[in-house]
C-alpha cells in the first residue's frame, strides 16, 4: 500500500480513497460506546436511551473558506459544531460520523491536515469518529457531520420555558462574528477573534450539567444570541427580555469594534458562531458555575401563545444549525403579536450590518 | 408564513430556508423509535442497543446529474442507498438525518420534489426522518443522509466468512450500470434499467431475515458485486467461488448488451448501484426464501491469511459505499498471494468498460 503522507503535492485523486481512509482511521481511538467501527457497512454503538442526534453540513464558500481557514480548524469547527447540538438538549455526544466530498485535484495533505484536525476535536469533545464517506466533487469542498449522543438524565428542548425563569449563557458570543469582520476586511487579528471564527470554543460537559441543575428550555446559539433566544422563546411561547449590562465587551471585541466601528453589542448578541449555550432555569435554582444570569423569561400576550405550537413545530429549523449567516435578522425574533426577545425591556434595533461573504438565506414570515 | 409552494419559477433563496424547511417537516410521520423529531437542537430516538449508523454523501456531477435523475428519484435514492448499508449489518433502519445544500438560484421545486422523493422513501423503508440541515453552497447540490438503525438479533459483519460457507445474493445487479451505460450514450430505455440507475430497488427486511437465518457475513452491493464480495473475502480471509450459472440476464440487460456490444455478466458482476445484499451461510443452513446461492466460500492460502486482519482493518472503506463509480477495478478483489474473488474458479477478466461520467478514484495497492 502506498502511504497517504507522500509528496505534499500530491492530490486527493493520485492518493485514493483507500489509502486516504487507512491514513485517517490508522491507530484510531475508540470509546466506550462504540460496538463496531469504521470498516463495515455500518458501526455499531451501545447508547442507551435516548439517542440524540444531528447533523450539519459545511460547505467550501459558505461555511468557511480555505484562505481564511487551515484545514486542521475546518476539521475541528465541523466536530465542535455539531457536538454544540447535543450540548444543547443537555446530552453528551459519543460518536460521529463524517462524509467528505472534495475535488480529485485538491492536495491530499489538505484532507490529512482535515482528518487530522477532527480527530483532535473529537478527542478534545470525547467522541469517537466511527465512520465516514469519502467521495469526489466537482468542485465544492463539502463537509457533513453527524453525531450521535446520549442523555443520562432529562433531555431539554426548546419549548420549557417559563414566565419567571431566569436566562443564562455560558460561552462566548460576539468573537466569531469579530473575526470574520476582520478576515473579511483582510486582516488577521485580533487573532483570538480570528481563531474563535476559525474554530469555536463550545463548553463541553456544560448541556448535561445544565440539564442536572433543572434547566428548563436550553439552545445552542449558533445564529446569534438573540436570533436563538427568538427560537427558545417561540418554542416556549415567551418572551425574554436581556439585560445589557449583564454583557461585558471583552478585549478582541472592543479592538474590532474601535477599528470598524461596528457597535459592540451588535457583535455580542447578534453574532453567530460561537456555539455558546442558552439555557432558562426555574427562579431561585442554583444556576450552574460559569453559567451568566443575562436576563429573565417574560409571559407571552394571549395571541402569542395560541401560536406557539404551531411556530414551534413548523417555523424551526429541522435540527442544527442554519448554515448561519453570522448576524441576526430582526423579523427572527418577532413574533406575530410582537418581539419576542428584548434588551432592557425594548426591541433590539442596533446595527447588525458588518461585512460577511455569506449572504442570508432566511425566510421571512 | 409565505407559502414554499408558490411559482414553480421561485428560486430556493427566494423561498427562505424557513418556509422551505416547514414545507419539508409539516405533517411528517413519526416512527416508534422516535421521541423528538425535526425542531430542536438534536432529535431523540429510542434505538435500543446496538445502534448502526453510516453516512453517505451523494454529489451533484459526481453520484447524480439533473438532466438524468428527476429530483424525486434523488431523494429517494439518498434513502436507499443509505438504509442499504444498515441492512447488510442485518440490522432495521428506523430514522434519517439529511443535510443538503444547493445554490440560491435552484428552483425551490427542485428541493421540494427532493423532500417528496425523501419522505416516499423512508416512508416504504420504514424509516422517519428526524432532522437535516439546509444549506446554502456556491455551486453544486450535496446531499448527506445519515441513517441510524436497530438489531433485533446479532449484528452481521463482513469478517465472518468461513470456509465451507454458501455465497447467497438478494436484489438486483447490473441494472444499475446498465441505465447509466445507456444514460452516458444519451438514451432514456430501457426505462427498466434507467429506472433502477435511478432508484435502486433494495431488498429492505432481507438483511435482519438473513441475520436471523444465521449469516455469517453480510455487504452492501454498491460498487459491484465482484468488488464488494472482494471487501467481504479480504476482511473475512478467505476466496469466493462464484457460478457462473447461477446468473441469469434479465432482459433490460440483454437489451443493453445487444445495443451496446457489453458482455452482460460483466454488467452482473462488476456493476455498482443496485444496492443488492450479498451474504455467506453455513453449509446446511436454510437460505432464506428469494436469496439465491451463487458460490461457495474457500480457505485463502496461509499467507493470505496473515495478512486479514491487517487489511481488513486498514483497507476498507470507512463505512458506507465508496462513492461508487459504477465499475470494478480488478484489484479490488485481488489479495497479496492472489485474487479473492473467482468466477467457476478463475479470475474475472471480462470487459468492464462502459462509459461513464464519474473517473475512478480508488487507491491502488
Amino acid at each position: 500500500m502506498r502511504h497517504a503522507t507522500g509528496s505534499p503535492a500530491r492530490t486527493l485523486a493520485e492518493v485514493g480513497e483507500f489509502a486516504l481512509i487507512a491514513a485517517i482511521t490508522d491507530g484510531l481511538p475508540a470509546g466506550d460506546a462504540v460496538i463496531i467501527g469504521p470498516g463495515d457497512d455500518a458501526a455499531a454503538l451501545d447508547l442507551g436511551s435516548p439517542v440524540l442526534t444531528s447533523i450539519d453540513l459545511l460547505v467550501e464558500g459558505v461555511h468557511f473558506r480555505r484562505d481564511w481557514s487551515d484545514a486542521q480548524s475546518v476539521g475541528r469547527k465541523a466536530v465542535a459544531v455539531n457536538v454544540a447540538d447535543i450540548e444543547a438538549m443537555g446530552g453528551t455526544a459519543r460518536a460521529i460520523v463524517v462524509g467528505f466530498s472534495a475535488p480529485g485535484d485538491l492536495a491530499a495533505d489538505w484532507a490529512l491536515e482535515f482528518a487530522a484536525g477532527l480527530r483532535e476535536e473529537a478527542a478534545y469533545a470525547g467522541v469517537s469518529l466511527v465512520g465516514g464517506d469519502l467521495t469526489r466533487s466537482t468542485r465544492d469542498i463539502a463537509i457533513a457531520v453527524t453525531v450521535l449522543g446520549s442523555a443520562a438524565g432529562p433531555v431539554v428542548r426548546r419549548s420549557g420555558a417559563g414566565a419567571g425563569n431566569v436566562v443564562a449563557l455560558i460561552g462566548r458570543t460576539g468573537w466569531a462574528a469579530a473575526g470574520l469582520t476582520v478576515l473579511g476586511r483582510g486582516f488577521r487579528s485580533p487573532r483570538a477573534a480570528v481563531d474563535a471564527y476559525r474554530v469555536p470554543e463550545v463548553p463541553y460537559g456544560a448541556g448535561a450539567v445544565a440539564a442536572a441543575a433543572g434547566a428548563t428550555a436550553m439552545i445552542d446559539v449558533s445564529d446569534g444570541l438573540l436570533a436563538d433566544l427568538g427560537h427558545l422563546a417561540d418554542a416556549s411561547g415567551v418572551v425574554i427580555d436581556l439585560r445589557r449590562d449583564a454583557f461585558e465587551i471583552p478585549e478582541p471585541l472592543q479592538v474590532v469594534s474601535a477599528a470598524t466601528g461596528i457597535d459592540p453589542y451588535a457583535l455580542v448578541l447578534t453574532g453567530g458562531e460561537d456555539h455558546a449555550l442558552a439555557a432558562t432555569f426555574p427562579a431561585g435554582a442554583v444556576i450552574p458555575a460559569e453559567w451568566r444570569v443575562i436576563g429573565t423569561v417574560r409571559e407571552a400576550s394571549g395571541s402569542d401563545e395560541a401560536n406557539r405550537s404551531d411556530e414551534a413545530n413548523r417555523s424551526d429549523e429541522a435540527n442544527g444549525d442554519s448554515g448561519s449567516d453570522g448576524s441576526v435578522e430582526s423579523d427572527e425574533s418577532v413574533g406575530e403579536s410582537g418581539p419576542r426577545v428584548l434588551v432592557d425591556g425594548t426591541p433590539w434595533e442596533g446595527a447588525t450590518g458588518w461585512d460577511h461573504f455569506r449572504p442570508g438565506q432566511r425566510g421571512s414570515r
